[in-house]
């Protein structure tokens, strides 16, 4: 009989870790649970585009509203509650969860508590915040671990992991990242997917692309405002076309959102353009293409290094997570800013860095899943 | 101003780690947070107890009836949304967790989530089973480890956390251990605390105290229910005076507590007591003075061993902890069962052991929980 | 395409509406949906019977532990979301709904909110407490109501639903009291069923049925326990052998239930005996064959009158609801009661009374789900 | 000892109701409990203005993301549960509610299921839709009734409730109205308030006001947006300036609202002013001072009366509601809702009618609530 497994996908980061392995597997062998943020995006959002390729969905609604610490929490707690629900209903054999975010972890919990098997994707990486301690939980309620390199698999097992059931398969995303179209499109289309409304426009070839979420353990909800601020007066400064995308849900994302709107209604010059999402692979063409990327997303220090793009990365946000030549880490100041960003234009692209994978992640880690023989008790080493 | 100190207490057994420590806190500076299995005890319970001692009490009830795999999940969902109402109600400096529980982890992520600093007590032990991985998970989220001895500080340590924050005091139940009366009472009264109803009759000083919880990670529950009978049939056999402990309310608890109201009603010969709780000091007692603790609690590893008392450990549910010499470990059956319990029997008591505390735990944690510098943020260091 | 009909169970009694009905449907047709104190039950419960009759269940657990207030309105609201969530997974045509607890509106909200076309039996009637205000809030959400007789027929019609949609059927559970055995077993089977344990016992044709419940809207809820002892001064002094009931699960359970074990345990004569549940046809019969049922349950006026069972009914509980002849009522007066009590001894049986109901529910009920065109929005008349 | 009355406040309308009454009481006698859509408004939204006014304040944050049925159902439910740990923590003598949306009958269900007495504003309306059913069951559960005038006592008191618990005070947003300054103003300062960014035009005085919300029942979520377009191809025919108001958080105004950025993105003339929310003085002068008022909200049937202003009804959502000569009715077909607002731009002013209160609400209702003997029990008559 075919094993049944579960995929648990919050956002559009987690189904790009998730597509390029649902390619390799049977369609009647696994399940989408859409959940957070990934369940209410609005149409031309990634739920769309996971109904585009399976029917295996099921959605629940679980984000409270809010975008402050206290929904943040009370969301984690309902999705607890939805997940094991669902469970019962999908009795998958194994359930999959990614990398760090609040409500990854709603998953784990759901999963081992009701004896079922765990896979975790992108365990073993650091990065600061209360990232670092959540990913190092659902680590430590993972059965498999299908980490991005041979660092993040020692930390794992440093952990008390038992080696054999820790798997150096690269990042997902990397896979996407290698399959993109090599020539460099003069003109990108940004259609209904961008959030809004259709706009259309001829980027060029020399733009940036900003990317600055919130940071939830900020003392002070404010200093998300000022550092965001802070950020767009450097980039008026360097004056490029600008592609930025909108916050995440998380707390501060709704504040960050509205300093989006009064900027967006006072702006003269109109070479800044917010969106609220890509799928991934424009998103990704969009980074590859562009002459640097700016901002607290890790995406500009994991994919970003693979295609050889120049990142600046501002604040806290990324402090501990490992950095490939590619990236010029910087204060939120905005001249530090502003001169990391030119010394960026000027050096140009870097070599292509495989450290978070090779782009084989997908293949490998789907046939893992398929075939590991499946544990429900955890030993630890140590 | 006076620090605002949190404890969390979901059942009878995280009060026994408190009271040592709130002895040493001015009554204003602190509140028990009550939930899970603790706020809805019978009268007579862990809550009767706790308002005895203070005012500063707040009850949440969180536990979703059924006592299975599924309802202890969402308890666990429930625990969050409600922990968190509580947290912005209350507004602690620090939030003090026990252990290793399912609900101790709800405790840790309403506390993070809300960026409220989390101390954990009991880190870097090793059980075995679902406990472990929510033990060290609890750890990656805490702020403040008090841990009961040096190997489990370097447990903790390995597992990436900040050495600075992790303080060897001790487990506070020791503490009770240590000011236990020394004669032992040869008539023991048993009042109302011991849960159905009041009974009274003389125990002597030749008796067993068995204590048998269900593994919630069996993959079939009715394992737990043919455990359960293979040790009542050993104990019977025994032949001696028995202070049985009934279950906790963990997945398969219903059950177990069904099959003793079976036995209770086709037993003739009357050795075998059964009582739903005691407080820790008559607990901790009876333990004393027993001839041999029987089963798979926590309590007849780490306070047995301090106590001098011959322990039988059956099962795998503390296959990974650390035992000391009192300890014999025996699989389920029956022969094997009686033969440990009569090589204990004729062993007697064994050698005070401070491996899981030397008595000064609970002022040592309540000092430093007044004093040290309180972080929100925390760095691992790999 | 059959029409697919859900039926909501919360306890034993709301079974015995269901089981009359579902007799006539296609087990392709219908769902039982079990939540609250049906999905907790001890084994040998309702959900037992319920898994003999049909493999259509859906078991949510929505009860929050603790039998007070509070609890009993959380459980009201996350019955609510996991009834929501389970209607989706279901898509019924119609939810029925039965009678007048505060669960029954939880799945009367879940069901007409997601515009799913709502049936509530047992509309119309008047009792007291906040029952009232339940059972006819259900009304105002009810797109068909199947009441017991004219008079409840007039009250919905006149509280603006329309007269096409109110049924005068009866109550099903007549239709279980219509084919009860027509011979009196001299000797009582007391089986599993009964609760605690196996339990086999003469009792006789000269016993007492008492069935007492907390009333929620007490201002003190130690009024219940002074009420409880009261009735248990005045049956001892009655001195017959006495079949009584356990109490519900409302606020104030708990307290009953350790009223109870108080007494057992002290209890020397022992003509008392206390059982949790019986199936429903097993207790229609004890019923039928006592010579007076006594307390505050509805079955002591509703089933009772249809019985010809003298009937003493106590407290304020049942204060609106029509009585038939065979009812005395009494406040809670220990000689009031005796005096009652006796008064029904030597009146012997009452002439059967259909108010109620004449036994062919079940059969209307189910015609009727099956082919009235069911709406979905309601217009009320005025 | 003052009393302590909590007002319940689930969106900028319930607090239009609230605040003409706490005017009358001291401020340490009520508490405002903010939930669902106020708790989670802009800032410049009702939680803004409510803090201006007082620090009693409790927020709830109740609202689960998606605005579709299964969310509004999974709110409702979170709701109880949260509002019902809140009384625990206020204590109440009595709960006010407002009118007839789904968040409004979880306060109801959460203050009587706990015992606490009940009042309710605008019972024995009729509109149409699932709101009819939400009103009379709160008003089943009320035990003190103020209502809008003599219609509404009389079907107050024919679903049974008692006469002496039934007050005919208006509704207090008609005391609002009654104190409007007299001048128009020929600018209108149109702030923050009004929701995306500040914007300051001149109105004139010849402009429509245009409230549309999503009709929740409808079988199909897009007839809501083909009302909606139809609407609004209708108000650019008649070509106008007008104020249209974003449509609430119900099931379908997710879908709405992506209407508006649709059309807002292609408005060439811009005549049509898009806002999320007034504050309800600005609100209700807009009214006072537009040609017509047009759509589907309660306040074109209400407040719209008492103001004298011509009202243009269109859809189903108004139903059952009773208007006043100021009002035309129109189904969804363009060009008869042209015909209609262009007799009403003919017709010009309508005589005041104080058919929903004369003004004084607010003194009288916090009288009764400062005095009336408090009920928590109810009976019913028949």
């Amino acid at each position: 009989m075919l094993r049944k497994i579960a995929f648990v996908v919050g956002n559009r980061a987690h189904f790009a870790r998730v597509r390029p392995i649902i390619k390799y597997l049977p369609d009647n062998s696994y399940r989408i649970i859409v959940f957070e943020a990934a369940a209410i995006q609005d149409h031309g959002g990634v739920l769309d585009e996971i109904n585009k390729i399976t029917n295996n969905v099921s959605v629940l609604y679980t984000n409270i509203s809010g975008s402050n610490l206290l929904t943040m929490t009370k969301s984690t707690g309902l999705a607890v509650i939805d997940l094991a629900v669902e469970l019962v209903h999908d009795r998958p054999d194994v359930v999959v969860v990614i990398a760090d975010r609040y409500e990854a972890l709603a998953a784990a919990i759901a999963a081992r508590y009701m004896n079922i098997s765990l896979a975790h994707i992108q365990g073993g990486e650091i990065t600061g915040s209360i990232d670092d301690s959540v990913r190092h939980a659902i680590t430590k309620f993972a059965n498999l671990h299908f980490v991005s390199n041979k660092d993040c698999a020692k930390r794992v097992i440093k952990m008390g992991e038992d080696k054999k059931n820790v798997f150096v398969t690269g990042c997902p995303t990397i896979d996407i990242c290698r399959r993109l179209p090599k020539n460099d499109p003069k003109e990108i289309f940004i259609s209904k997917d961008s959030g809004d409304y259709e706009k259309r426009f001829i980027l060029g070839d020399n733009y940036l692309l900003v990317s600055f979420h919130p940071v939830t353990t900020e003392k002070n909800i404010i200093e998300n405002v000022r550092n965001f601020r802070v950020l767009l007066e450097a980039i008026k400064i360097i004056g490029l076309q600008t592609i930025w995308m909108y916050p995440n849900i998380d707390a501060g994302g709704d504040i960050l959102r509205k300093e989006i709107l009064n900027f967006k209604s006072m702006d003269k010059v109109g070479k800044i353009h917010f969106f609220k999402h890509f799928n991934a692979d424009d998103y990704l063409l969009l980074i590859k293409n562009s002459k640097c990327i700016v901002g607290n997303s890790s995406v500009g220090i994991r994919e970003s290094s693979f295609l050889g793009v120049p990142s600046v990365n501002v604040g806290n946000r990324q402090i501990g997570r490992l950095r490939c030549q590619n990236v010029i880490d910087c204060s939120m100041d905005k001249n530090k800013i502003i001169n990391a960003i030119r010394k960026q234009l000027i050096h140009g692209k870097y070599k292509r860095n495989e450290y978070y994978g090779d782009g084989s992640a997908g293949k490998k880690i789907a046939s893992i899943l398929e075939k590991v023989e499946l544990e429900f008790e955890k030993r630890m080493t140590y």
